[in-house]
């Protein structure tokens, strides 16, 4: 980003934007994940966090599909919003001294990720929708539908087992 | 947050340290609103953030009410989630030269904000009722109606007039 220029002239260039800044997060996320499934102690946080990491590599790759699509290389802009999510996840994890408390704070903290991300794809699909890419609509409609599976799950396990289990 | 001690020993206190993290947030978006009014263009974009800073100041007022149920003093505690996703739309409005694409970057801004939200009262509602708290749970769940509706709006102003009109 030019700190003296603007560099985003059209809405080709705010949707380019956008999508290297959900390259960068899905990267970050696909780097946090490991910490976060050794840190969780119930077995069906630790199965969808594993999980989810298998898909957040897939998603890397969607991305990097789109990027081909629209004709630009895959580049990454720094995100300050899943920076600051993770490191407040980080954070809080680092603060917390039982196990199952732990748990129940790891689950809030990915359910922040993909709340971001969800907000995140439903906007790059309402764009390229606008620019008339429903090709790249439909490959960021995928990661989308998997961000919300992830979401819908954490919040199963939080209700049957995570939160009751630390409170 | 203590740096060499962990301060969260129990669900108690990682409930008191989200609330202290949403009413840090909320402030924030307090703070922040007036300027995304400003610079926004499209009038029904700049009626919903209007709207939406008289409702968030009432949130920080729900929020101290919670505080007071609990039978503790409001207090924040920096949130580098919210300080990163304020940043990040600061930083690509900053960057956006033509007009009715920076509406389009600031309902996209708004909305991460509101989803960060949404899923910040999700967990609190979830761990009041485990806590037996219901009574914190409902006012809770006011302003987590709140951030659905505003960002519904903002999904339908996007489509019915600012993605349209930037692209």
């Amino acid at each position: 980003m030019g700190l003296f220029s603007k560099d985003i002239m059209s809405m080709d260039d705010l949707f380019m934007h956008q999508l290297q800044d959900i390259y960068y997060a899905e990267k970050r996320i696909v780097a946090a994940l490991p910490d976060m499934i050794e840190k969780a102690t119930a077995p069906d946080l630790r199965q969808a966090f594993t999980k989810h990491l298998g898909e957040t590599k897939n998603h890397v790759k969607r991305v990097e599909r789109v990027f081909d699509m629209y004709g630009a290389d895959p580049e990454t802009v720094r995100c300050p919003a899943i920076d600051g999510i993770i490191d407040e996840a980080d954070e809080v994890a680092a603060d917390v001294a039982d196990k199952k408390v732990l748990d129940a704070a790891l689950s809030a903290a990915a359910q922040a990720v993909e709340h971001y991300e969800m907000t995140r794809y439903g906007t790059l699909i309402a764009w390229a929708k606008e620019l008339g890419r429903d090709d790249c609509a439909t490959v960021l409609k995928e990661n989308l539908a998997e961000e919300h599976a992830a979401d819908r799950k954490l919040t199963d396990i939080a209700q049957a087992t995570v939160n009751g289990a630390a409170a």
